[in-house]
């Protein structure tokens, strides 16, 4: 194996979307910090007793941040090795997403609490570290959601039939001058009711609404039963157990199955030879 | 397999109870279409400040929609194989119920908002996209639900009898003065504590009160358990469904679901049209 | 088999607490009945515009449905193989409760609602309609959860310490000020939260008080799920299949798998033979 | 197999440590009932009415159980076989935690309440009565929340992701004057909200706002089957779990759980004493 001479673009390329040179890692590792002291100054910024008093030194800190995130986004536009096909990827439109908000909130100031949007950027977290293990653990996730996600499409559809035919009752049944101002109204009330999550900003006045009500609750934890169904159903599929068990014995008794950490057996309390 | 000479009837049946032909297709597209659009109008018609400005030209829509909906509902009840049997079946109540309200608002307004019914003629939706994968995939939850109908019940049944008793015993722990005004509105709060909605339009005041509260609460944590190990028992279970499922229609007798291969129907042993 | 020639006593018994006669069946049928609508009596009496106007007519009626069940508890007693075993067994206790508040209402008045008891008595419902295959359902669920009772009673008591840490921890971070006036109350809250009931009667104000909530909402979130796999995972290994798929064949062209309903072979028109 | 001739301190070692002997197992159960009484005095001490008639009583009785815990500490310090190893091991820090607070309470009197640590002492139930049962499942619980460890870190770092973007996006949409005081505010709310709580002390008020809330709350039911299916196919796994375990400790070393049939201590390599 000989040593390969790169182009700067090419090195750059390694180090800015590679994690394997010491250079890439340090690199994607300072990135990782950056990102979050730059959502720690958005989230400082909003709570109104810090910004009294800090906000000239926290608008500074983001627009510095903000420019480092724009050359960095234009360094990787530059060494990508396919630019259009990066600029339009799940993470080159969340790298431009991450510089957006601040130019645009000196048009618009209220767009300025978006760019938390860098916060999907910590995705990058499960690469930096490798985390291979990790990366397998997501997978499994993400495929056992990929799998039942026709399933569960179905079941969203369905779900929402109920609450929009439910919502609709109550409106009748309640009417505006209970809370339920409108049909929208209704079925938000319907969506809280059915998901167990019961705000009580509105609640059902009348007897028979809260006969309906008691209904749409039973059916609810009911239907919470389904996603959950279909999910495990899947997990349970695509497990795959890969468990080491061990098969150290003991040299001087013959016992099997020693554990992995003791020192001596446990039958005879002879030193056991250590793992290779 | 010879061509069929069809009756205006039967044409006419093809294209409003069939989707296996570009007309029926189309037919059933524009009827999505036309319900989702009438659910617009009754949803923006109930939020009073749109009402305020649009009504009349809401209203009209809304007659339109009706209108158009009655004659389709005529329509159905003529090119029906089995008129007494089309009436009285699931689809032909709800197209039924889709026409009514807006005729018997004219005599009780409030009943106006039930045309939301409505929405469930979308469940055509299933079958207009020739969407097999998601029709085996709503087979597959339907079954579940089936086979776990009876667990289900029980389990009810038991949630019942708990809700009721603790439900009683809170009126008589807490009494009329802290919000429990009668057994039933206990037994609505029994149910919103049980389901984990928590509302908390009436909460326990007494330190009893909180004690059974607290005990009601962790077992619906557990009760919730149940109903999701019952479905999940079952879709484990039937997980590998492998039907084959059709949108193939008897015109005859308007079976769903002949076999692509069938060549008569098996309910009523006519011949099936070929497959366009 | 020889009729038997049956005491008085054992004649009683078989009606009393058979359901294999006609007269058992509608013994318990008429039981069911009175028990219904002696709670529907109870119930009534507990709503204040109901009872404000039919207070002496509900009152007679509950007499009458208690004398009932009294003659009818001292024919159980009288008639019942073992006394003692009948009268400390569990039904034989509820039969008792089922008539003993009306009595102490005399004295302690408060007591009157506590006749709800009866409900329990509809178990009975389980026996008379001899539905064994629901039986057998109900079986199965009581066989899921004896089987993870122990399991259950170890998370119980993990969730019970979590629940009693995170309630003091409030206690001190809250304190009385905010609604979090003592240990207890503390621990109600934490119950309140950890289960996602959340009634928000109780909230926390502080900011520190805040994010323990946030870490407790997951947390319950996450540990919700320990119960339902406990029981899922008995439930899934318990499950028994006893689905009956068709055999049935076309005497006309042999096509095996006809369905139970269908009148005529699917594949060459001809009528099946009824399913003998 | 010989009787051991044992030291004082191996003698008070294995009174304290161990439960193998009547003595040792006396201490446990002596221990529990000291550490439930003082948890009883703290609560009571909390609720208002109590505290005020009984406040001298109730400190002396603390006083008793501090003096009595901090004894208790030192004979364990000055008996176990290896002392730093003790002081910082979980149980050790444990109970260290148990005894400081009533000495801090004199310096910080808010600090008073934070005794209640003591309730993590009756962890050592599990081993007291020789609920090795109760401890085969306990272990077997721990064995799949364990074996789900990084599925679930995974999770709740994409669920932690999701409430904060989310949060921010609500601070955007209802901003300060509809309670959204600050981001972190808003991501409190959020939590609330996806977990299905729903206190209530926050509700969205703007017609968007309760856009996004009913989307987030279909999204964490959805959500909240995942955790649940990690846990369920974990458990559906390991089921079968035949572990032995026994309270069986190795007085050189305190490791806890050696076999039945160990002759020696697997940890160490120390002949373990016989069973009694």
């Amino acid at each position: 194996m000989e040593a390969h001479k790169l182009s700067l673009k090419q090195n750059l390329r390694r180090i800015i979307f590679g994690t394997d040179t010491p250079w890439g890692l340090r690199f994607d590792q300072f990135l990782i910090y950056a990102i979050l002291l730059s959502l720690l100054v958005v989230v400082l910024d909003s709570i109104e007793s810090v910004s009294k008093t800090y906000h000239a030194e926290l608008s500074v800190f983001e627009w510095i941040f903000t420019l480092l995130f724009t050359v960095e986004y234009i360094l990787r536009v530059y060494s990508a090795p396919n630019r259009t096909k990066y600029i339009f990827s799940f993470f080159g439109l969340i790298d431009l997403l991450a510089v957006l908000p601040t130019y645009l909130a000196l048009l618009f100031p209220e767009l300025h609490a978006l760019i938390d949007v860098r916060i999907l950027r910590l995705i990058r977290i499960f690469r930096i570290f490798k985390l291979t293990q990790y990366m397998s653990e997501y997978q499994h996730l993400a495929d056992a959601m990929a799998a039942s996600r026709r399933k569960i499409l179905v079941f969203l559809s369905v779900v929402l039939m109920v609450v929009m035919v439910m919502g609709t009752l109550m409106y009748v049944v309640e009417g505006p001058s209970h809370g339920f101002t409108s049909i929208p109204m209704a079925i938000y009330w319907a969506i809280t009711t059915m998901t167990t999550v019961g705000f009580g900003d509105i609640t059902p006045q009348t007897d028979l609404g809260k006969l309906i009500a008691s209904a749409m609750m039973l059916m609810g934890w009911g239907t919470l039963a389904v996603p959950t169904g279909i999910v495990t159903a899947e997990m349970s599929h695509t497990r795959k157990s890969n468990r080491v068990d061990t098969n150290r014995i003991c040299l001087a008794c013959l016992r099997e199955g020693c554990g992995v950490e003791d020192r001596y057996c446990a039958a005879c309390g002879t030193q056991l030879p250590p793992i290779q």
